[in-house]
């Protein structure tokens, strides 16, 4: 049995709990957090505690924290010669440790949404052989997608992930206020915007691409730029618009 | 039985031509295009044409062209003093027509793309009772979303869709750009791309926003803006955090 440790409360460290809750060979058997209050979740279903020193031995501590801390915590977890390892998309891999790991979910996780972890991509990275096994080992346990990655590659990754994920979202806000203005219910869109997001799961998205600027249809494009009263939303149309034109050129 | 003649023979006509298949009130019973060779889907299923002076007699003429020739065919079927409609999103009712209408699926169609027309929203409109009652039957004779909605409404309906679908996918493009630099498979994203399209339709975008712009965490934004090398590609990051973080201040 891998006995691990969590470090952290939030949506990162809920959501690891819960995929490990249907493991069989690992087990968590410690949540912290420094403020008490917020390891409710956990205080029925493990060992629950807000002080530092009063950790359990484990094989693994896992750091759900911010990345401000992670470096903080980790050092503080030097000298219990095990595995240390964090969950962040963008922080490097911990050095200075003598087995430090890397165990990034590639996911947003919002607190409440059920997931299907099998279906989540987990990037590992570490400094021995042994490490990355042990970390294999526990993400094929929650996960059919596992990729080994480095610091580098998972920091290309988090900007990546931020331009498919965050910016998309934003796109689709924009979307809501166009609709809302007109007195659209922003439901009619929500079948395209699945749509969107299926195609691209067997076809390139460079093939996929359809709209006005792609087929440089200037007339839409100049009806639409007439339609959009608010400055910023016209810089977006006009410069995506010109990033197409300039890519399928 | 519903009778009705589609010109054209692209994506939309395809689909609708497939979606009207299952219906048992309706029937295509001639598929029009200039070219005849472009109909070839459609020549061992219903009759097909190439000229215009031998269109059936029919309830419904469904045209499923360009903008730019909408009104030049809708002019040449005025005679047979009957219900015309067309498909697009951004081409205003037609005037001078006795029954004139509006049948707009919005929905992005690839040609093989396998689609459940159920869950696609028609957007209706007609210059008479009559005529939107007919497209109205015939529209829940395919999909559960049906709506009525006007030029004005369906035209900005038209503009939010390219920043939900056109707007989204160049930025999944975008992300397989940066990915293939450093060897990343994209497929890691695909399923953050899915949530991220999965998570609105519950939640409205406005609330599902994460990620450094809306933290204002500008240490990952400056190394986010350092990583990316694309003139364009930095812009489009700028432009979006700026948006972000005006939109939540």
């Amino acid at each position: 049995m891998l006995n691990i440790v969590i470090l952290g409360a939030g949506n990162v460290a809920t959501h690891l709990f819960k995929a490990f809750e249907t493991s069989e060979s690992a087990k968590v058997i410690q949540v912290y957090n420094h403020r008490l209050e917020s390891l409710s979740f956990f205080k029925n279903k493990t060992e629950v505690c807000n002080n530092i020193n009063n950790l359990k031995d484990a094989d693994l501590y896992l750091i759900c924290l911010k990345d401000d801390v992670i470096e903080d915590y980790a050092s503080q977890l030097k000298y219990k010669n095990t595995m240390i390892a964090h969950t962040s998309g963008s922080f490097p891999l911990l050095q200075n440790i003598e087995q430090s790991g890397v165990f990034y979910p590639l996911q947003s996780f919002s607190k409440f949404a059920e997931l299907d972890y099998k279906n989540i991509p987990f990037c590992l990275e570490s400094n021995t052989k042994s490490g990355i096994q042990l970390l294999k080992k526990l993400a094929k346990e929650v996960s059919k997608q596992v990729f080994e990655i480095d610091s580098k590659q998972r920091q290309t990754l988090h900007l990546a992930a931020v331009f498919v994920n965050n910016f998309s979202n934003h796109l689709y806000t924009i979307a809501e206020d166009i609709c809302k203005k007109e007195d659209i219910p922003f439901d009619i869109l929500k079948a395209l915007i699945l749509e969107t997001a299926n195609k691209i799961q067997t076809q390139s998205p460079k093939l996929a691409q359809t709209g006005p600027a792609v087929r440089q249809d200037f007339k839409t494009i100049d009806r639409h730029l007439s339609q959009i009263s608010d400055e910023q939303i016209r810089r977006i149309y006009q410069l995506f618009t010109n990033s197409i034109i300039k890519k399928y050129e």
